[in-house]
């Protein structure tokens, strides 16, 4: 399923070297402005260009195909397309017969029975977090009041984010990080006991974006290793304000209006310049082989404005759930 | 919602100290033989009674009241029923004025504008695993061919899991743990390319249970600290199978063909005995108090069969739903 | 699916004469007072009891097992259960191998490779729509304001209902009827464009009870006899009165604020008592066979109720939907 | 929602006089031949042009925007685009006052708070019926051996449409109709018991479509009038022929392998050319007033295709989630 939401509904389609990646929003509200430059920053944010990433460049520009009149949400579907342009799919057909470690292209092939689309991924492309960041900033308007802030903590083990780009760089290999995000202004009471806990539906969202490997709320792991006593965050004031953050904002499933905290761990790049083995169908023997094409050697710098966008649809659905839940 | 799958749908209800705990099972396939007796391993898996869980014993006896016809279920939706019977309300009267740090009565409270059932949590208690368990039960009836297989492999911070529970038991204070889950015989190809994939539904799952606060596949967040050449896992056959397993038998967000590895982070269980501070709402100040009522010390222990059953229910669901692919 | 719903979802499930019949709502809101009492008008309704109805006679009291606390509802899935006590199933063993004509003895029996609970209908009963008016008293409770009012029409060809029945007596065979269903007091725009179409959601909910073979609403099938300048509603006030009502209250899919006018065609009962031709799978020739056990002469006396609940499911789904279309 | 299906997934977004409509197919399967020429059959079969028919003429070429690679599915999200190119919404600025009898003007206003796009209907239009045939089309392609044929059986209450039609002209005002659907090659065993039986899911679907007033299946709203030994169908072999076909191939709301049959009932385009009253915002008073624009007198001429395709929209969805009922 490419679906995600229950009353603000995302649904995304595309591939990395097809026509197009778009994405269609279901259950936006009307009357919310929406103008083609309101995505300038998130998608600036997420484009390549800097030390350590991928040298294909797309304008990525967005067309509004639907849902909007006189530059507002209209209550209908909301779609928007970006088109392909800076293709080079040459680079993936010699890779038919030797699957890539790390990557899809062993699974794709079996599951799809050989006709999925492999160029550059095809529909499995990181390309199409370019939709979840659309979607994200839809869902962004529709949070009025809070913040949503996530950034790279940590690259290829090292706090110092460029001094491991660089080292990435000079040795030739490609590396992952931490990503940290914040949510500051939620009400009380988002998410359900069990199924639809909050961080059921944020880890569920978050998981959609490739190369996440890990989640943690608040204290996360490190909470394992602790007592009670120290885990447990006082409670303050009426209002719920505790003293301590270990939950992360939630307890029982449900936000209890402190910041939302977690952290994803993004593994590194699975395209890196070094040679590797793998299974070669053709010869049917293991192979050395190197990866061509244009790649991020730290995906994990591209990925804190897709974790925001997936935060925002998450909490989008779920205020506009939650509006009336007692007479 | 109180509802999970696509196809294997699982819906609970159901509260602490009410009449009962059940599940309702839609979309089980006919034919499968389901017994009462069936439940009991994993039942007593669950339940209490050892050194570091709570006093308060059930018997936890499961009535199959529909879906199920000379022994075989058929196709019909199948509902399991347990009764509570060992319960001591009381306990929990006093606290209503003061929302225990850690648990879920103060979201719960602004949630539900004060109509939630608070004995023991309500519907938000981990007596509801007791629904999840019934249907981990039945979805391992599906699962043909597959293990699922559980543990706890840390507990306190320590390896040693005795000694950890005896520490907790010593210094009188609640401890959490890190539960280690394997699945071996999976087919390739379950999962989705982004909303749906593997790490995605099995973390909605996951996160469902009470007390989960992380969750990282194969190696995780260690995974961010590493080299692509390091985490990559080289494909040494045609069936797929890797040299390592640092992806945990999922790329691309599909099962790979390799065991199925997560870990989960267990908080230490709320309620724990040592005294504490939270607000009071009558005299509107901050106090201390102490919890009673019977309860774990370490929740972790209980858990592993907790994180099988929605593993199973997950599995069992994509594996229905994935059995025509192509034509 | 048994299940049906968005917000408020429906789950139901038992036997005709297995153990129970059950429903379990998930999404109703907090503070609701519901007492087993509610329930008793609508299931009076629902029994048999009169002239050409069913003998079997269930005492039908429901017992709420979850989701309602001191007389209220907790926001928590609330379950209603209703024990078979009546039971009388050796009358079904001797007609496994004549599937009945109208009933769906055949196609279950296919569908699910002979593992069906055939007694009685199994699953498939209209017992089962003891569950739909459990719910449907719930969700009337929701639509304050909102009258939902459905009643018999026609019975057998015939306005004169009693006349209808007692003709049947006579003639010793089943006959059909049609309910008219009219609700007052509908917010305009409930309802949405296409899938979820007003026409569509009571469609699809009424299609859900056994015997339902028709539906149109307001002038339906007249309309499409008529001109345009005849059909159309003239909108004569700000609130949007129409002059007349051709279109049921329904335009574009969506809630005028006019009258919901809708009529379903109800076949007459399957059970008839006269003798009627069959395949013998044992035999594997045609065969006279006759109908035992104990049935409605004519199964649309008890609908009306049953077309009351499930219009109401589908009306609190609405209302809880568009509760903020725009901000 | 603008969505339907739970395997087979349709969503549909656009506006009449927007930039476009479209169509995304989530859950198709892989390895289907699907070509741009593969739509214009039934394209065409939509298309205005005849008699009675707008004088709007869209050129209606299919853009495959995403999920075919080599001319075959891929397994991923099929998105096709229809670009929209002959539009004069000028004719509805004058509107804007005056909400149009039988259109869903006064609603969409109000539901939307006034944001909706009203021009031409905006995505409330008929135009979207385009994506509906489009996501037939595709789905007909998965119905191997199975043949769905619709057609306008009456027009205006006459069963010599062409004589219908021309009335209609002369007289200057709008019909409806009725369209007459048969399916044969079914397997037995489509269908649920309750919520998805069969007659729901058709019924739901064909709801969607604007101007669809009432359905009924087999004898439908005669099978009200008829004694239970006329009307059930007499099974005649081991396969489940029966000799007569009132049930329209449907049994508690399962597929029973004989022709399913539908009717449904058209209304009068809304549009008639006649003069009409309705409430003038601006004046506060009742008011006569003309219809202007391009439009059909006859919608239902073109409806049959779009029954088509959403029965074969339900089939397909069916046929993808019932292939393993059972172990």
């Amino acid at each position: 399923m490419n679906s995600f939401g229950r009353k603000f509904r995302v649904h995304i389609f595309g591939e990395s070297h097809g026509v197009s990646v778009g994405v269609t929003i279901d259950g936006c509200p009307a009357g919310v402005l929406l103008l083609a430059e309101d995505f300038n920053a998130d998608l600036q944010r997420r484009k390549a260009g800097g030390a350590g990433t991928t040298p294909r460049i797309e304008e990525d520009s967005p067309k509004i195909l639907s849902g909007v009149f006189n530059d507002k949400t209209t209550g209908a579907p909301v779609t928007i397309l970006f088109e392909n342009n800076n293709i080079k799919s040459a680079d993936y057909e010699s890779l038919q017969a030797t699957p890539r470690p790390g990557h899809a292209d062993f699974v794709l092939h079996k599951k799809f029975n050989g006709y999925n689309d492999y160029r550059g991924g095809g529909h499995s492309s990181g390309r199409l977090t370019l939709a979840l960041v659309a979607a994200g900033v839809v869902a962004k308007k529709i949070l009025q009041g809070i913040t949503i802030s996530a950034g790279l903590v940590e690259a290829g083990g090292n706090k110092n984010i460029e001094e491991a780009i660089n080292n990435a760089i000079k040795q030739q290999d490609s590396i992952g990080g931490i990503v940290e995000c914040k949510t500051s202004g939620l009400p009380v009471g988002l998410g359900e006991p069990f199924f639809d806990s909050l961080e059921s539906l944020i880890g569920h969202a978050v998981f959609s974006i490739p190369a996440i490997k890990g989640i943690e709320f608040g204290s996360g792991f490190m909470a394992a290793k602790m007592m009670g006593s120290q885990h447990n965050d006082a409670i303050i004031d009426a209002k719920g304000t505790t003293a301590t953050n270990n939950a992360g904002g939630i307890n029982g499933g449900i936000s209890n209006g402190n910041d939302l905290m977690f952290r994803v761990a993004v593994k590194p790049t699975s395209s890196t310049p070094k040679v590797q083995q793998t299974w070669n169908n053709q010869t049917q023997s293991v192979q050395s082989f190197q990866i061509k094409g244009r790649h991020d050697l730290c995906i994990a710098l591209r990925v804190p404005v897709v974790i925001e966008a997936v935060t925002a649809m998450v909490l989008a659905d779920f205020q506009l759930l939650e509006l009336f839940k007692t007479q």
